[in-house]
């Protein structure tokens, strides 16, 4: 329907920016533009940062995480805990955790959820490498840092049930998962009953 | 503030990312994160387009359109009508003229508005090469399909002022502007008043 202005580069650079997320085919043709008219210090730059990107960035053989070294900087760090797995769904958790220097621990990405609607089993997911990993005998706990999703509270009871049955020579995992409360800053008048029926079960004395 | 989570190669792309208009830091977070998930069917052609992009595309140095060729091909097409120019502010006012199919006359791109306050003055825009364009002889209108904002308005009298200076050997060039009115579609309960007073005024026969 749209009817095509510019040259096939252009035309090209607009379609492949409307497939980013945030950004439809009308805010894709201005981001276009506005790189074009920036060419040295935005065009030639993003030209560089993408071909570097698709270079040398890859998913991490051993928690999923995506970073320029297999196994990824966290994996390799030799200061994080490794008694400790955090499991979350995607790597944007896992960035948000990061950023949030929230915790010491290592990371497993399990690239999406249990959803039998949308297809999507445990093959699917990293599941069976997360088992491997505990079975490997240094974790001693698992804190599930999934979504408070359905779908999401499925495939931690999944995983838990999994992990019950996982003994290593130091006994039992532990399996924990976030707290659920009101946000630090939140207003009480924005929050959901659930989110608020669950602060105050959990209360703790002040 | 935001701590560095990713390698540089990630955080330079979501750096660039962040830059696009419509785009914040955590969706160009996440634009960077779904680029890097989809390497060979969005990251590497996004690389190469941008890379080609910034190769070719350039300014046409006869209306300020950008192309890969110069002139334009807009301005390469003999099919155009050389005698109306449509002055915009800017190209993707150009761009969304095209779309529509909306004229077949040929563009003049302002490069921006007059605007004091932000040190915009007729130099700052390709003023001087339109009436340079109008004195060459062959124009014999000129559309002023210039934004209906303060600045907009007070640019088109300004060149409306200039052109009424250039004669040449057809007579004096004409010069239009857009009708306000009620858009196509749109709903008569969501206008303001300025375009119901215009619509009203400029009512025609059924």
């Amino acid at each position: 329907m749209a009817k095509r202005v510019a040259g096939p580069e252009i035309e090209k650079l607009i379609q492949l920016l409307a497939r980013l997320p945030g950004l439809g085919p009308r805010s894709a043709r201005r981001a276009a533009l506005h790189l074009i008219k920036r060419k040295s210090e935005l065009l030639e730059p993003l030209a560089e940062a993408t071909a570097r990107a698709a270079e040398r960035v890859g998913v991490c053989s051993v928690c999923g995480n995506v970073d320029t070294v297999d196994p990824c900087t966290i994996c390799r760090d030799e200061r994080r805990d490794g008694a400790t797995l955090v499991v979350v769904e995607d790597v944007s958790d896992l960035w948000a955790l990061e950023r949030a220097g929230a915790t010491n621990a290592r990371y497993h990405v399990l690239g999406g959820v249990l959803s039998p609607l949308d297809g999507i089993g445990p093959d699917d997911l990293a599941i069976t490498p997360l088992i491997e990993r505990c079975r490997s005998g240094a974790v001693r706990e698992v804190i599930l840092a999934i979504n408070a999703t359905v779908e999401g509270q499925t495939t931690a009871h999944y995983i838990t049930d999994l992990l019950s049955q996982v003994v290593t020579d130091a006994g039992p995992i532990a399996v924990t998962r976030l707290a659920h409360g009101v946000p630090v800053g939140g207003e009480l008048d924005y929050l959901d009953e659930g989110t608020l029926s669950a602060a105050l079960k959990a209360r703790t004395r002040f």
